[in-house]
């Protein structure tokens, strides 16, 4: 957003005007319920415009009878210990191949509930928007939002929206908090010498997409985002009664951070073992960039620490679900270099995955 | 926060060095904990600072045993339907008379849930830094946070962190969602002609002393933002048995919006009475800047509507509370101009109060 944009103004009163197109989001198309073209502060300000976007945008975008109720919450019937997670989102572009912000924060957020052994049941969004924003933009990333809402079996219950002045954000930042029910207590120390470390799928895809599509390079292919709704995979197993020790999805970070964390606090060794799964164009990309695939982020993917007698059937599982079809076993909890990740080479040498220093990848969710 | 400043650099290793002030929060003291002195991208990588600012910053400041089982989110056991809320907190300056964004955050989260009937008991925060921000301004920020959720008797469950690069943000962003039980039904639909309008004390204080402060005004003296948890007033009212009906607090907006919005959301008349209080040093500032003190936000106010025949005791018992001891009546529910607030003069006229329209005031919130 730069601070040459015109300042907002009515469209003049037929709604049938051509928006002008924002380059950044590549839109075009008019918000016809809307007078402006932009967000102004007033849309923030609690009056008649708050109003006007609560009621034409989200509560339609949302399909949420919580939302309808007008209160200044939801109430939810919720059973068994209640599981909640909370994420703000401010990945740039907002719009990505193979998703946007708006999908995004939803897959995000549901994942990370699946990952606490939990179902999610209902997500709250907050807005903090950049005045200028093109609503026609904002009206595309709510839609997203509500379809992918949707398309998980979870509801936008309560929102707030805020309007920050041209220069203070960055077009749309969405903090959202789901909220679920536990199925299963899962953790790091419930992590165990011998079991085995499955992965969903390949890794890197998200975080080389937004990266490419960000700095403006080409894109190879096929090269599109994960970003994808793993709950109902990660929950088949817990479904199943499988000894499901820990979930975890390998978002900042990336897969070797995930490792370097659960071993550190396990207590236990992690060791990983090559090859691991990365397409050949990720695998591409990364090195073009200077990347190591296993630090850079994937927003469909989950890595689940199974007990050994239970990792075949786990396989299967995970194997009958589409975003985890090609899930492959990619190592071990060992006894060896207790609280310390390793990825061992098809030649058999061992070396020590380390957190992640600096930040090679910001805003990638 | 602008582009001159310096780019972030590792302190030299003694830790005690003085931090360089930011004119803007007007901070000095050194950060102990850390290498750095502002924040940086790194610190919203997911790595190795990322740790650190949870390790060494969050989980001290918030004493949250739910922070240090270190999920992919919290476990709660609550009781009766779960109320939720969620708000974003862009207030400008980050520090202003009478709080600050971490306060207020925690202030204006377990306000909406009491308003909804419901008792705070878990609140989860997304934190948008913006690159440069000074780290002592941001352990005040999150100290303050902890301190006000002690306070009011509810623990920061659940967490995130993302850094924006300089000139994406303003400092901090503080989204965050309140979870509770709900202890009884209120809401505008339960409004009833003859319902009395109970408020818990002056109007405008909040949103007039942060607009002096953002301006640099001379504040006059006692004029200090409301800022403050006012649920254990407002539930009182509901464990007392009392005919509640309906409970909202006066934010973006202010008292005026919220007569008009429960008018038309009851298909009611609601006909406040003045002289509404409002404090002498609200009117005389709202006076000079142009502003209707009615239509200005408030942090620690609440409005309830309660059955004719409990109005009494419902004063009585607000004014037991610190937090509502000057609470006056304020207004009736009025068979008459269904769906339309109004304001009765002392002299009898009544003009009808509209929903705000525009946007005078800015981030208060």
């Amino acid at each position: 957003m730069s601070d040459e944009r015109p300042p907002p103004a009515p469209r003049g009163g037929d709604g049938a005007e051509a928006v002008s197109a924002d380059p950044m989001e590549g839109l075009s198309c008019p918000v016809p319920w809307s007078r402006y073209e932009r967000v102004t502060l007033a849309h923030g300000g609690g009056g008649r415009l708050t109003r006007q976007l609560v009621d034409q945008l989200f509560k339609p975008a949302f399909e949420s009878p919580e939302l309808e109720a007008e209160l200044d919450g939801a109430r939810l019937a919720l059973g068994g210990p209640v599981a909640v997670t909370t994420d703000a989102f401010t990945v740039r572009p907002l719009v990505f191949p193979g998703g946007d912000i708006g999908s995004l924060a939803v897959h995000g957020s549901v994942n990370d509930l699946a990952m606490c052994g939990a179902r999610p049941r209902a997500l709250t969004a907050s807005f903090v928007l950049e005045e200028g924003l093109p609503l026609a933009t904002l009206e595309r990333l709510v839609r997203s939002m509500g379809e992918a809402a949707r398309a998980a079996g979870v509801r936008v219950v309560a929102g707030d929206t805020k309007v920050v002045e041209r220069g203070k954000g960055d077009g749309v930042y969405i903090a959202v908090t789901a909220l679920g029910e536990t199925l299963a207590e899962v953790g790091p120390d419930r992590i165990e010498v011998g079991d085995r470390v499955l992965l969903s799928g390949p890794v890197g895809d998200h975080g080389t997409a937004v990266l490419l599509a960000r700095e403006g390079l080409p894109l190879p292919e096929g090269l599109v985002s994960d970003s994808a709704d793993v709950s109902p995979a990660a929950l088949a197993l817990l479904e199943a009664g499988l000894a499901v020790r820990c979930l975890r999805d390998p978002t900042r970070g990336g897969l070797a951070t995930v490792a370097a964390e659960l071993a550190a606090k396990s207590g236990h060794g992690v060791r990983l073992d090559a090859p691991l799964p990365v397409r050949p164009e990720v695998a591409d990309a990364c090195e073009l960039v200077g990347l190591d695939p296993l630090y850079v982020a994937c927003e469909g993917r989950f890595v689940a620490f199974v007990a050994p007698e239970d990792a075949e059937r786990a396989l299967a599982i995970l194997r009958a679900h589409e975003v985890a079809r090609g899930a492959p076993l990619v190592g071990e909890v060992v006894g060896e270099h207790p609280g310390v990740a390793t990825l061992r080479s098809e030649l058999g040498a061992e070396r020590v995955l380390d957190l992640l220093s600096g930040e090679p990848l910001p805003r990638i969710c």
